[in-house]
């Protein structure tokens, strides 16, 4: 598909970071990246693995100024045999494609990404941090690139996907967060792009993470636009609930997105046979289950974190603590699943794990 | 402030288009652009007029991953005695802000940002089309230039000016249009974006235009997220509605753009002693005055077109056509008033005029 990848090596290879070094998330960039580019008429084409360099574009490149671009974020694991495996990339190639119906942007082979991504992480193998609990970041976006200031889809677009070697979310464990119930923002409203991982859905968010940073908070509890009372995501995670034995998360409403760390959640609970719910749940919901004592976990799932446990929840000035503000024993569990899984520790039964 | 804007000269100045060109719109550009740079701890620095030339970022660049950008639209004309004039800049300059406090970006000295468009307009004055009903169309942005994939504020912001000279809207005068009323997908929501001129909203848009495209509509008039009733915009225009001879514009929610057009029509209409209201108005009043033969007229209104008339909504597969499909009397007043403004041709009363 889009016929051969053209392979330019990069001749100044970067010192790669040190086994020591704080790599933190999305700072460090590997020696190269993937482009593929789409013109109206000619579709997608050119398919190049080169050197990691600037992106440049005419100043009236459409995305500068009308926010069509779309992204998704996945991750490669060094297992403890040395074999380099990515988490589900064929859930991300299919969501990418779905994020980017909604902008009007056109689809790309889903075979031809996953093909895409373990072919550059072969190129960058060396990248994949062997350390306990790093990884390697993929992040593949798709940009607008036509010059015209005409508000319409582009007739032009790039798809680009770079790396970069991510340490440990959790250098010392797991973390419960403090989280602020956020009922004056809004990040995405049905009908509108929240169910895709649209650029704009993100600069919308930016100014409840600093209101949460005020609050001491880590991070937001949205709530639906509309109704102010439905839980929604929290921050860029999706929310999860266990209640008196049930574990609920918000159904898919439109205006949440399809978290592939969410999905993979509902499967293994289901294994386990542990009542897995996807419904409406309102704030309302959550406070009376605390005030009874039936608010037993709580915590937000996605691919940096994995899971995300929630320590206390503030909502009208009044902070609710979930399990003493303890890592409960669900979330502690979906953890060392899921990451055994990735870093191959525990038998893929499910075939979520692609070799490279 | 910022300092002195430094000036580069376009050593290859290119071939300006003939008086008889097709110019159309944000296609073509001029020999230079404004940018300057922000950076935390530093502030806004480095003012300068550079030859207009690609924009080259990082891949990292969080311009290209989280939509953090807000932009602006403004015009210059060429009046009848040959001097050049700029509509309300000190408007466009506060919306900036506005925009940019929305998106957790800093804002710009005001006086600076006019100051600054006033200058690159003198560089690049050749460039004003002195053709009737042709000008020069000015794109103020700003655009998160950091390279890190981390979900927050940038820590880098650019801002840039670039400008083209765009043809007359309207070549053979005011043309109503055909408009899709809109119930399914959503443009913003109250608590969202919709008040600042943030990229995200464009791109969230589109699918919606090209839905209307395929009714044989020019645009779609956005519903309130919410009630699905009231009106909001119509394309990335404001909406007015003349019923029973009293002007009706929907009030400002937070999810409606303020419009410097909007802003400067109510302000004619008051003149005149023509009734005008800004509240929130639904499609069934507007269903209720057609059948009862009060929907006098019904415009956009927007920087581009100035107004743009609306010749027949479309809603619920029933078209209602407004004034017979023709021009109405107080659209045309308008027009003529706001663009004989513009070209000196009437007295500019209310100091909206700026010279270069």
């Amino acid at each position: 598909m889009y016929g051969q990848i053209r392979f330019e090596r990069n001749p100044h290879l970067k010192t790669k970071p040190g086994i020591q070094d704080d790599l933190g998330f999305g700072r460090i960039f590997t020696d190269h990246m993937l482009v593929l580019d789409y013109e109206e008429g000619q579709g997608w084409h050119d398919p190049r693995i080169i050197p990691y360099a600037p992106l440049s574009y005419d100043p009236a490149a459409m995305i500068f100024h009308y926010g069509q671009a779309v992204f998704e974020g996945l991750k490669a694991f060094r297992t403890e045999s040395g074999e380099i495996q990515i988490f589900r990339p064929d859930q991300n190639a299919k969501r990418l494609n779905r994020s980017s119906e909604r902008l009007n942007m056109p689809p790309i082979d889903e075979t031809f990404i996953v093909n895409a991504i373990q072919e550059l992480v072969r190129v960058d193998a060396d990248w994949v941090p062997s350390k306990q609990g790093a990884s390697l970041y993929i992040r593949p976006f798709v940009i607008a690139t036509e010059a015209g200031l005409g508000v319409r889809p582009s007739s032009r677009y790039s798809f680009v996907v770079i790396m970069s070697p991510v340490g440990a979310y959790y250098e010392e464990g797991l973390q419960p967060v403090k989280i602020l119930v956020e009922s004056h923002y809004a990040r995405a409203v049905h009908g509108g792009t929240g169910g895709a991982k649209a650029a704009g859905n993100y600069a919308a968010s930016l100014k409840a993470q600093v209101l949460a940073k005020e609050h001491d908070c880590a991070q937001v509890l949205w709530l639906d636009a509309i109704d102010k009372k439905s839980l929604e995501e929290v921050g860029s995670m999706n929310v999860f609930f266990k209640i008196g034995g049930e574990v609920i998360t918000p159904s898919l409403s439109g205006s949440i997105l399809e978290g592939i760390t969410r999905k993979s959640i509902i499967h293994l609970l289901s294994d386990w046979g542990i009542p897995v719910t996807e419904r409406r749940i309102s704030i309302d919901e959550i406070v009376q289950a605390y005030e009874n004592g039936t608010l037993e976990e709580a915590f937000g799932t996605g691919t940096a974190a994995v899971v995300s446990p929630i320590g206390s929840l503030l909502w009208q000035d009044t902070p609710m603590v979930i399990n003493n503000g303890e890592i409960g024993e669900l979330v502690h569990k979906l953890y060392d699943t899921i990451t055994g899984i990735q870093y191959g520790r525990i038998a893929d039964k499910h075939g979520w794990m692609v070799t490279c």
